[in-house]
């Protein structure tokens, strides 16, 4: 019988395997006390099983409140735990329970956090996975494989009217990107509906088409409830659109999965609400988890922030987020990691350096938009800093082959992060 | 125009109101640059506007890491933000992303949850919450407004087939429960087929209400894929179930609206997952503020966890809780609190005295199924307790009263957590 893993850092003031036992008993068979039927046959069947115990560094506080007391101080580990597939089978949701659930919550554990998951062969089987994937998007696109694509944001995020947007559309598209995207922010609110949304950019991306053979790709938010999500799906497709975005939190996996299930548009998958999930390094769940869940669901496209974000994610975890995502999951399900929040091309030299791959989306908003001469040159500043970062060109040495990358570089390094205090304060305070 | 407010707990190093400028920018009109777009005109109508800052202690250390580093220390305040609906419109995915999204990922704070959350008169016509709420699930269940439910929890959670099902479901209606649920775990796995199990509980269940008039409610978990959870509902329907679980974290919100709004059944609200978005005092989310999503959404009964649960939740914040789902929201939306985890009876005239309320499904497990005499006298602990407790009267006098509670007391009282250390260690670790 299949079996699926789960790799998990914990932190407790117990014996770490006294500890990892009552995480593999609540997630299956066992309560607080024992039952008549939780037989010995039943218990071999279907517990989970402790698969490996590594024990790290201790810690004299612990990292979350509500923990057991303990005198001593709290051990840290690396725990891996399985379950028989039998006890589930293929829900994505009841799997979401079973490794996640109720385990931030046992006062045995002063830290918890998913790190890892692994699923049997069979799942290759059962989900599809991406239907367009990196290739898929490139070919609507129409982008080759030699370089990322480069994207852009519809900004401001809000208040904009159909109109309007279309205008910017007009000149994004005429500027030269591959990609556009609604904000997070923006679904189907009165001052701009979905519909008329649609029916207006698609005609400036369809013109443009007509006369270059390129169809820009627009990610339209359709995130809403599940009706309303399928019709904005529909009016997307039936005015030649090639992608759909959803906010995976905000719209959650049941939904999430019976959009990717339509299969005729690739899914742009947002994961605002992130930093709830993620940002304390002893809660939640780690991205190489994180995104092989929605990998499965089958979204094509996956946030992962980018070097150097106006957030608070360190480049270091960025960097592991883009190698979660280009290694293959069950043999394929390949998923393209967009790169955004506050990128302006100067980042692309050290992205590049750092992961060696161009199979990324690439998002500027108000780097393309605030870009001093105009949004032409900001999409140039973009295209010629990822041609220097590939050809093994430094930032400055970049800088002195583009004079769009240059103009960008003036403005926006002094923008690295969103904050109103000075650059010396803006190292990020020590993680633990 | 109406428009939705939040109040969120901030942890900043920055000045505060500095702050809370760049959490309303983020979430509406602004991005880490100026754009040409983003005029006065549209600011004014759509930018979030900070309603209140009220100033609260500091902190020498930042409570998360990733924020601006400081010299000085610490600032906590509570903010109040609120928004033009037009902005979103009356989309409970939108919403989401808008209170909550990128917030949790900005520099400018060490710390930041979302406390509470305020909806205009008109989501009152939009919205039409929940189906049955506490009269209507006394209604199915039968039972009268003068006392709780009393329900159980199928044990163990996995492994037992729909026969081995259907035999304790058995036992626990003849033992006189009004409700019994599965457990978050017990899906539609390959050992226990959901068509299956609820044809043979419900057979179950059908009869024993032929024979007495009481119809025992049970909440099958249909948590699963779109399809597969529509199609587990009419299953339900079908066999003349009235309730239905679902597991909101893992199923998502545009799922689980989607469920609630076919109106035939009582949707119970499994919180799994929940530590995860509230553990940390200064990340995520407050009990108050995420029942209201949910009771937007539909869903009929919620999960409080319960006083001296085996959880690391606090008596105070499970008091909160409780009191949270019995203040009307919008004038209404009436939704049952269900408290679980290690209950046994002996919290009763605690959890009354506290709450003062019997509006509310009082979950025993282990504590039934595990009672030293069997379920019967388990869940005659559990009524002859709520008796008392509503009687006015404490344990120690209750337990005077009840030789089923006195047994369950005998038993259980050592169990009020599921750890392996000793009593005198069980105080929770100071929470900040």
């Amino acid at each position: 019988m299949e079996r699926f893993f789960a790799t998990y850092l914990i932190e407790t003031p117990l014996d770490i395997a006294v500890a990892a036992e009552s995480l593999a008993g609540e997630q299956s068979s066992g309560t607080f006390v024992s039952v008549p039927g939780e037989t010995e046959a039943l218990k071999q069947r279907f517990a989970a099983r402790i698969e490996s115990l590594r024990e790290l560094e201790q810690s004299d506080t612990p990292s979350l409140p509500g923990c057991l007391s303990s005198e001593n101080s709290y051990k840290r580990a690396e725990v891996v735990i399985s379950w028989p597939l039998e006890n589930v089978g293929y829900n994505l949701p009841a799997i979401i329970s079973t490794v996640q659930g109720n385990l931030y919550e046992l006062r045995q554990f002063s830290g918890l956090k998913l790190m890892d998951l692994e699923f049997p062969a069979s799942f290759r089987e059962h989900f599809r996975g991406p239907a367009f994937g990196i290739e898929g998007t490139r070919q609507l696109a129409d982008v080759l494989p030699d370089r990322p694509l480069i994207g852009t944001i519809i900004k401001p995020s809000v208040g904009l009217s159909p109109e309007e947007t279309a205008k910017l559309v007009e000149t994004l598209v005429e500027a030269g990107v591959d990609f556009i995207k609604d904000d997070e922010l923006m679904a189907d609110p009165p001052h701009s509906p979905f519909k008329e949304r649609v029916a207006v950019v698609m005609c400036v991306v369809n013109d443009h088409a007509a006369r270059t053979g390129k169809k820009v790709m627009v990610a339209f938010n359709i995130s809403d409830e599940m009706d309303r999500m399928l019709e904005h799906y529909d009016t997307v497709v039936g005015q030649g659109g090639t992608c759909a975005m959803v906010s995976l939190n905000s719209v959650g996996m049941a939904g999430v999965k019976k959009i990717c299930d339509r299969g005729q548009l690739a899914i742009h998958g947002h994961r605002n609400g992130w930093g709830m999930l993620n940002r304390h390094p002893f809660l939640g769940i780690e991205f190489k988890a994180y995104q092989k869940l929605w990998r499965l669901a089958g979204i094509d496209h996956i946030h992962v922030n980018g070097i150097q974000n106006k957030f608070c994610e360190s480049d270091e975890s960025v960097v592991r987020s883009m190698n979660a995502c280009q290694e293959p999951m069950l043999g394929g399900f390949p998923i393209l990691p967009v790169v955004s929040s506050g990128q302006w091309g100067g980042q692309a030299p050290e992205t590049y350096r750092q992961t060696k791959t161009v199979d990324l989306l690439y998002l500027a908003g108000g780097g393309i938009l605030g870009h001093p001469d105009g949004p032409r040159e900001g999409v140039k500043a973009l295209q010629e800093s990822w041609e220097a970062a590939v050809a093994g060109l430094s930032l400055q040495e970049a800088i002195q082959e583009s004079s769009a990358l240059r103009r960008a570089t003036e403005k926006f390094s002094k923008h690295n992060c969103s904050s109103p205090v000075q650059t010396p304060a803006l190292h990020a305070a020590s993680s633990p």
